[in-house]
């Protein structure tokens, strides 16, 4: 079975799935999207990702393409429709189609786009292997809370990682403290065995998983502190690893030329991956 | 006849000229545009115009979608095909169509969108109407330089002017200096006579119709002085207006509360706007 996507009402062959030149998302960056992991069929954390979906709609005045209740239907039709077990569903919603001109149109209706694809999913987290990461000044824009399409400075951030034969970017912002990856959320286990991770801010993301995270962590009796950190405290840190809806919890053991720890995936590191790992199969966080 | 639009080697009608939903510029804003002005069927400054582009992808890595000259050869077929005289043509390239992933895909062709559309051109500078701006902090990310299509803080900043019952917002940086508009670069008359706009640098995009300007004023006898301002200086200013390719010279006549000069298009305004017009007739600055 070729794979489907759902665009602006209709399931239509992925290949084929079109949407117009002057959707705002093409001219503009006029939108915002969502990547919600899969696990057994059913979404993973699918309510605060929604959440977050309708906090970046409002954010930018764009209305919800439709109820929540039919986008959870199309998502998981989507999902099923693609014979999705273990895997992802993309959801991107912008502000419609309407002749070129900055302002917002009126009267346009949201576009929504959502398509859906089979991941192979690590199962044991003694598996996992550390990356490296580059830190980079963060030059992005002032309202990095929105998880808008407008992308290129993480593109460029991420090929700049590649360019460095690294995984990922641990951007700095003016002040020398780090931000977040460039598609990721950043951590480090301090020399006090803290988990240490920058609180929310217009200046990151709120990750669905960090929060999930810092949950689990706290359940499982791990002090967690939101605080901002700088490369340095990375370069001393026992652990780091990164965070994200696709990565789950991903260590990483070496930052510019500096090894972190021993240059292996720390233990708390793998500890909270095989904690999220299970909260995944539990399905604890399906809205479903 | 309705539209057309050229999408990626074919010439198709603008209501059914659509691009895939993977394509980089839907997804990540990975891509860059230009919008040139046509008088007389002729492009405008269509050489700048060009080189910029060509500086854009540069600083994307994206390739060119093709040579230059069969590029423009496209640009003017449009044109014909849309029955242009006056008006602009629009065109956009982005990395492609790849998979979903942040880092570069390779093997990867660039897309491009051509349009082009009719405008009816004001001919009397006499009779342009002033215009209102509002201070907005400028939230843009570092690289502003490169045309990029990631314009949703454009966007923002220009729905916040129309918000105030304005036409442009005047972004203002962390030192509290004038960047640009949101679509527009920003000039002050000082209260010494010259003309004063910001220097180029990745806190700007480098406007062509801002570089003619400095040229035709220079050629009329006006000191042209590229230094940055402050909004307090806009206020204080003799004339304050705006330059763009599809504004031409358009005179700002308030500032946030305070009106500038006696609230009427300057004298200098005026005459470049219509320096500009007759350089737009002339061809000149065209490329074929």
């Amino acid at each position: 079975m070729s794979r489907l996507a759902y665009v602006n009402g209709r399931y239509v062959p992925h290949s084929a799935a079109r949407v117009h030149i002057e959707d705002r998302g093409y001219q503009f960056a006029d939108g915002v999207y969502e990547v919600v992991a899969v696990a057994g069929g059913a979404l993973v954390d699918g309510g605060p990702h929604l959440d977050r979906l309708e906090r970046s709609l409002g954010e930018l005045k764009i209305d919800m393409p439709m109820a929540r209740r039919p986008l959870e239907i199309v998502m998981n039709e989507t999902i099923r429709r693609n014979r999705v077990r273990d895997g992802m569903v993309y959801l991107q919603v912008t502000r419609g189609v309407a002749p070129r001109n900055h302002p917002f149109p009126t009267g346009t209706r949201p576009a929504l786009v959502v398509t859906a694809k089979r991941v192979t999913f690590m199962t044991d987290p003694e598996t996992v292997k550390g990356a490296k990461a580059v830190s980079i000044r963060d030059i992005r824009w002032g309202r990095c809370d929105i998880k808008s399409i407008a992308l290129l400075p993480n593109v460029l951030a991420k090929q700049h990682a590649l360019s460095e034969d690294a995984y990922e970017t641990f951007m700095v912002d003016d002040e020398g403290y780090v931000t977040e990856g460039s598609s990721t959320n950043a951590w480090i286990m301090d020399r006090d065995g803290r988990l240490v991770t920058r609180p929310t801010s217009n200046a990151i993301l709120g990750g669905i998983t960090r929060q999930t995270l810092i949950r689990l962590a706290r359940e499982d009796g791990i002090e967690v502190v939101e605080r901002r950190f700088t490369i340095d405290e990375v370069k001393a840190a026992r652990e780091a690893f990164i965070s994200s809806t696709t990565n789950f919890v991903k260590p990483i053991t070496q930052i510019d030329d500096k090894v972190i720890g021993n240059g292996e995936p720390g233990e708390t590191s793998r500890r909270l991956l095989g904690r999220y790992l299970a909260y995944m199969r539990d399905g604890a966080g399906a809205c479903t």
